[in-house]
């Protein structure tokens, strides 16, 4: 991607403090590393936009943005506005399916500096992917009520696995297991009490595994393997998830690690046909929104994970260091905001994280 | 309950293993409380018995089961033998749904004594109950496979959740809450992704809480929600869910306090129409079977859940009693599991807690 063009949609809440942070981050890699990046803003995908228009983004949503290399968002959802199931359908849910968007990709590392809710773990104990299916399975939209009001009221909602959605996922993750040095790979399951979708999904991952022999593969129910992530977390290297239980997993990793306001994630087109989305793990948290004192580091730890993916892996390992240099240098030298024991504002840090790059 | 029948069933692997320790705590708090408790044995429900059958279970289970007061039950599983979902489907899921097992009772308790995974936690700062819908919702069994062995192969499974099953849950643990002194209800949803049952959910939830206005009610969607029982444990009282959310939840909660070996949980028909079974929440767990060092401890808090159900508490109280009162003695001075951090069998932490009552 030459001269790479970013759409920056903020969102809601906090994802307009945090936003401004993040793209600060990426001037000033886009200055030292000459990359060239342009940004465009836009306001729709947020509860604002609703309000103004009755619906949560312009019918050529698609058109505009597929002029874009990537996307660069901050987080959407105003609950006491509209209910979540709406305005995340008509945004970001879009998004991962008009783009295809199949992987989400959520590291899980534990960073020096971050205060860790678990006994006895060290920075370098805890790093690594969950990958998580960004399309299918169990956030589908078949399904309905029937007899509505009444005593005999039945809701239904189906999940949908297919071989294809399947199987692009789990070779994206044992593509990536490979890559690094334990080869390890971890599927979450549930065919034990999920017995149709889920005895389906390990059958595809045995197939998958024959065709990379070089990698160790495992599976553990989600129950006891959310168990493990606290117990054992230096156990794992790539989990592979539906898109439901892979949803849960990317909040509990970070959870772990303390991370959760610090948080990266993409998801990611991995052919490239379509422009791909880099957003913080964390939501729009509407109950801190205004008070300025969101962590901006998940907003650009996200915009380095997008100069990975755009090509510019050396600029995103800039911005990645920078976090890291802030980080440890403690609340009484660095601008650290409150969850992590400081009481700076949103901006301050994100200064102090450009100033570093 | 007077003179209570129980029916005991160890099943697999550790389930074998615990069992006694779990009778012999029952025997010793029915000799000093005097409760005439008979016990009956059944093989069935196992591994074993489906490869000498080639069925989980006889085609009578029903009736032979219905002459009880009371199931105490072991683990079931051996995948190596049977796929887990022909061996789950054909055991404990029938019995929570053929005796409307419809609440899944699960403490999550910090225990003196036991290893703590988080932080700067101690005894009495967790200590709450997770409520989970037992016999629909995701565990359902409609659904199936199209175009099979085929790029086309699409497999589906439909959540069901009902009116009557959403609201007599709901019920339950809106009713636990106000008989507790926080009176504080939180309900797992994910209303904002699974955006057909989920809502529902949230609906009926929003409902039962007018009907206990004393009742403090919040809703987190699963994913944060996972992330909050490691880094704000202390923040629940009753955490009602679905079949599934509440199965991650409830092993959760006791990683996070340590206890995955010692959690205890109870498969109940509230009204007692039909047999209530109760089972410690770890699972068959192969790979430690044979060697005499699973805990008894989950087994054995099971069985004081039973007594508490069979209306004599105080026999109960007993058992929990001389659960902690071993466990605070520390691995010098009390025969504690390898996982306890001491070097003690199965049998001889059962005999001391036995012992102890
Ligand atoms: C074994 C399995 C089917 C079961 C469940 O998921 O209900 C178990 O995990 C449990 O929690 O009792
Ligand atoms: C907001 C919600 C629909 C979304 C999801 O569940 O996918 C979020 O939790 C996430 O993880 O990106």
């Amino acid at each position: 991607f030459k001269n790479p063009k970013i759409a920056v949609i903020p969102g809601d809440g906090i994802g307009k403090e945090v936003m401004p942070e993040g793209v600060r981050a990426l001037e000033a890699a886009n200055r030292k590393f000459n990359l060239g990046m342009q940004f465009d803003h836009f306001d729709f995908a947020s509860c604002d936009y609703y309000l103004k228009h009755g619906k949560m983004m312009p019918d050529d949503w698609f058109d505009t943005l597929m002029k874009y290399d990537a996307i660069f968002f901050g987080a959407v959802g105003m609950p006491d506005i509209l209910p979540d199931h709406v305005s995340l359908w008509g945004s970001l849910i879009q998004f991962r399916r008009g783009f295809d968007q199949y992987v989400n990709l959520r590291p899980v590392r534990l960073l020096p500096g971050v205060p860790c809710p678990l006994a006895n773990r060290k920075p370098g104990d805890i790093d690594f992917f969950v990958v998580r299916e960004n399309t299918e399975g169990e956030y589908s939209s078949v399904g309905g009520k029937m007899f509505p009001d009444t005593d005999r009221e039945i809701v239904i909602q189906e999940s949908v696995f297919t071989r294809q959605g399947v199987d692009r996922i789990l070779h994206y993750a044992f593509d990536l297991a490979q890559s690094r040095p334990k080869k390890h790979l971890t599927s979450a399951t549930k065919s034990n009490g999920i017995a149709i979708t889920m005895p389906y999904w390990d059958e595809r991952v045995e197939a998958m595994s024959k065709k990379f022999a070089d990698v160790r593969a495992d599976k553990y129910h989600i129950d006891i393997l959310a168990a493990h992530f606290v117990m054992n977390p230096d156990r794992f290297d790539v989990v592979v998830a539906s898109n439901l239980f892979g949803d849960i997993l990317s909040d509990l990793g970070p959870a772990c690690t303390g991370t959760i306001a610090v948080a990266p994630s993409g998801s990611i087109n991995p052919e490239g046909k379509f422009p791909s989305l880099f957003e913080p793990v964390h939501g729009s948290a509407p109950d801190i929104f205004g008070k300025m004192i969101a962590n901006p580091i998940g907003q650009i730890w996200s915009g380095a994970m997008m100069l990975d993916h755009l090509g510019y892996p050396e600029a995103g390992k800039a911005i990645f260091t920078a976090i890291e240099k802030v980080l440890t240098s403690g609340p009484g030298n660095a601008p650290l905001t409150p969850d992590l024991g400081g009481s700076a504002k949103t901006d301050d840090l994100g200064k102090a994280i450009a100033a570093a790059i």
